[in-house]
């Protein structure tokens, strides 16, 4: 990158982290208006944002005639496709009405008479977030980040480049109409601003890339800033010995076809070979009814012969060992055969990106095996992997669902944009000082008295 | 690197991925037999133990004799010194007998009827810690890595090697008594372990180095895996526009002087410009008092200059710019006057490690102000910093503290060596899909009930 653009990086970082810094002054309150603030903008700049959306649409065309997009990339630009304007305006009153993830006290300990400790949540910081098209994501991004307190730079897709701009612009006049500073938001448009932004990390706290596997790869090779995100959904479901046949076509069926491009679909069907004569039959004539290809180890394979459905040559193929380290995103199955659940449990640890695996069971003692054996973020019993999302777990809105094994896991609501810190007040006569307490004579002792309290009382 | 080293270390990152795995279905109970297994096994090889520590402190002193150790270093590997056996053990004591962290629910949620969401605490995975010369930090993390169900890879130094296989071989011994993989615990010898080792982030999940700024900076700077810890401990005091005379005095001199090679030692002075004539020569005169060495802006060192103490011409001297950016690690507090709270917070804020941080005040508003203005992990009203401590803080023990901004932040638990996963449960008829929810005629809606379990019930 040119010296130019980390140039400009810098400025742009450290205006976030200067934001950031002013405004942790700022009551949570105040954020709370400045969602209500950037509603109202954005329906004043309606007409306005349409516009740019629209050229950007009428680029995206010439893009897709000439054969260099695809149909699904432009549909997904479109800000006025269906009730998407009006929804996107609706998910900034939802999360305004949030609960505030900020200022809660989760451990608090009287350490001595009158020296009392809180551990308060607090915002991260300053959040790189990085997403392809779909421009409504600004406004998302935008609202989550004011309301756990965290200043944000934002990176879209260049397809939706004049939408996003004039998103931001929305924003940051909403902003500046409230004490919250307007780099507090902020919009880049190149590539070349995000991979300086990457080698600052003394300014940048954590980096959440939204797309595709290899942009999140890509990212994660490059920086030393936490990365809050998944690259794969490489989901399994395993029909053990004791499996329901009924439950198994239907947690089968609605986890690979309820939505195949999503990441918590399933990839891979691992089942018990007690079932191949039995519950296997069922559960592939289903998925064959809902057009989805087969990739079969011998064992599957060779159970789905006598039956030949019609369907079996073309939709049923054998698999490749490279299939079950594939993560289809399409009507694709690999399919596989185990001796036992121990088998099952070890076959998914080494093959899963760890995001959800689903058992379907009538053995309590295999599902409890089974949820603490497999080693995901989501372990689930006799329900569809498709469950594994933020809105259907109840936290109201998602960050985006981490396969990381430190701060967030799984889906990530608000409680994934916060951290703690120490507050620690002496209401003392004389202030405290450790070297009062040990263990020589007239030395004080650690009190270490639970308080309780759900916010910092000073 | 060879490709020996990378070799050597991916068999022992797959060993301890494979231990870890198969410790899942181990229940906790067996975790705190194992450390008391650890306990008797340590007792057992005691003189062997202690025979090796005399090899490595005989060939540390000769290396003291040529000038190429220093004696402090030496003195930090004799396990012999005063009770650190005895507190060695106690210490794994103390730690199977502190609350498991895992296996506790932390959300919970009935989705639908009969679908109930569990977000249960489970540990980490795999660790990898580095540490130097005091041997006894093998027990120390092998206890809290096998407390909290982490499997872990230990690197000491290269003085405490003959100490540290031996107590590594006494931890083996034990866990090869229990149902938890020997593998569990793995010690190595080589820096190329070490760098091979930070490539594999398929198989470590996070490095705890513990020691010097450069070793946690080459860390970070050389490896994916997330790094938890601290470089830096650059705390400051600040002694504000209301801050009384005799707390001042005993917090600063507290901070500075208590154990100054400590992270949580103060490293600068900052004082409200009111206090130049009043409160501050009486802190300077306690710190001089106390041999600490000053180095003062303009405005502070003129202040000493009509009183005159005698030791003014050794220990005082004028700052440079540099030295508000320096952790001393010794009897040497930098000091600067401010003209507010608000310069007092920017300077805190661009300087400090955002470790932890203190402000002297009788004044309530600015005491809140400070506590959330600073960013760090750390911030104290009328204590001295070096209450920063994990032990101090009631937690038993301390893994390390951490200056990083996700996961865990201050003074880390065994609640930092956890993360958490999701179980979902159908115990419904025909299992849980999501294409039965929805808008739609005859869909369900997500019920979002709240479930009171600190366990999950099955």
């Amino acid at each position: 990158m040119s010296s130019n653009d980390t140039s400009a990086a810098t400025t742009i970082a450290r205006a976030a982290k200067a934001a950031f810094e002013a405004s942790q002054l700022v009551p949570s309150s105040e954020r709370v208006r400045a969602l209500s603030e950037i509603r109202k903008e954005l329906e004043n700049a309606k007409a306005e944002i349409l516009d740019a959306n629209r050229r950007d649409l009428q680029a995206a065309q010439v893009e897709v005639d000439a054969g260099r997009m695809s149909t699904s990339l432009l549909k997904r630009l479109d800000l006025t496709k269906e009730d998407k304007w009006d929804s996107m305006l609706q998910g900034v009153t939802d999360v305004a009405e949030l609960p505030d993830p900020t200022g809660n006290v989760t451990y608090a300990s009287e350490l001595d008479d009158d020296l009392e400790l809180y551990r308060v949540t607090c915002p991260i910081g300053v959040l790189l977030v990085i997403f392809e098209a779909r421009p409504e994501v600004v406004v998302n991004i935008a609202a989550l980040a004011i309301k756990s307190g965290n200043a944000a730079v934002l990176k879209g897709g260049k397809e939706s480049n004049e939408t996003a701009q004039l998103l931001s612009k929305a924003i940051q006049t909403a902003l500046a109409k409230t004490s919250i500073p307007s780099a507090y938001i902020q919009a880049i448009q190149t590539r070349a601003e995000v991979s300086a932004l990457l080698e600052l990390d003394q300014y940048i706290d954590l980096v959440i890339p939204r797309g595709s596997n290899s942009l999140v790869r890509n990212i994660q090779n490059n920086t030393r800033i936490p990365v809050m995100g998944h690259a794969d959904g490489l989901c399994h479901v395993y029909l053990d010995e004791s499996a329901d046949a009924d439950k198994a076509v239907r947690v089968v069926v609605d986890s690979k076809t309820d939505y195949p491009a999503a990441c918590n679909a399933a990839e891979t069907l691992v089942v018990h070979e007690s079932l191949l004569q039995t519950v296997w039959p069922k559960v592939a004539q289903a998925l064959l009814d809902a057009d989805v290809q087969l990739l079969c180890d011998p064992a599957t394979l060779s159970a789905l012969l006598p039956s030949a459905p019609s369907k079996l040559s073309t939709l049923v193929r054998a698999s490749q060992p490279a299939d079950y380290a594939t993560e289809h995103l399409s009507l694709t199955l690999s399919v596989l055969a185990v001796p036992s659940l121990s088998v099952a449990i070890s076959h998914i640890n080494s093959h899963s990106s760890h995001h959800t695996e689903s058992i379907v069971t009538e053995d309590q003692a295999a599902a409890s095996t089974f949820c603490r054996g497999v080693d995901s973020a989501g372990t689930f019993v006799n329900a569809s992997t498709r469950f594994a999302d933020g809105f259907r777990y109840g936290f109201g809105t998602e960050v985006g669902i981490s396969t990381g094994r430190i701060h967030a896991r799984g889906p990530v609501g608000l409680e994934g944009l916060v951290i703690y810190k120490y507050m620690l007040r002496s209401k003392g006569e004389s202030g405290h000082i450790v070297g009062d307490f040990g263990t020589g004579p007239g030395r004080k002792q650690y009190k270490h008295a639970n308080i309780d309290a759900a916010t910092v009382p000073f």
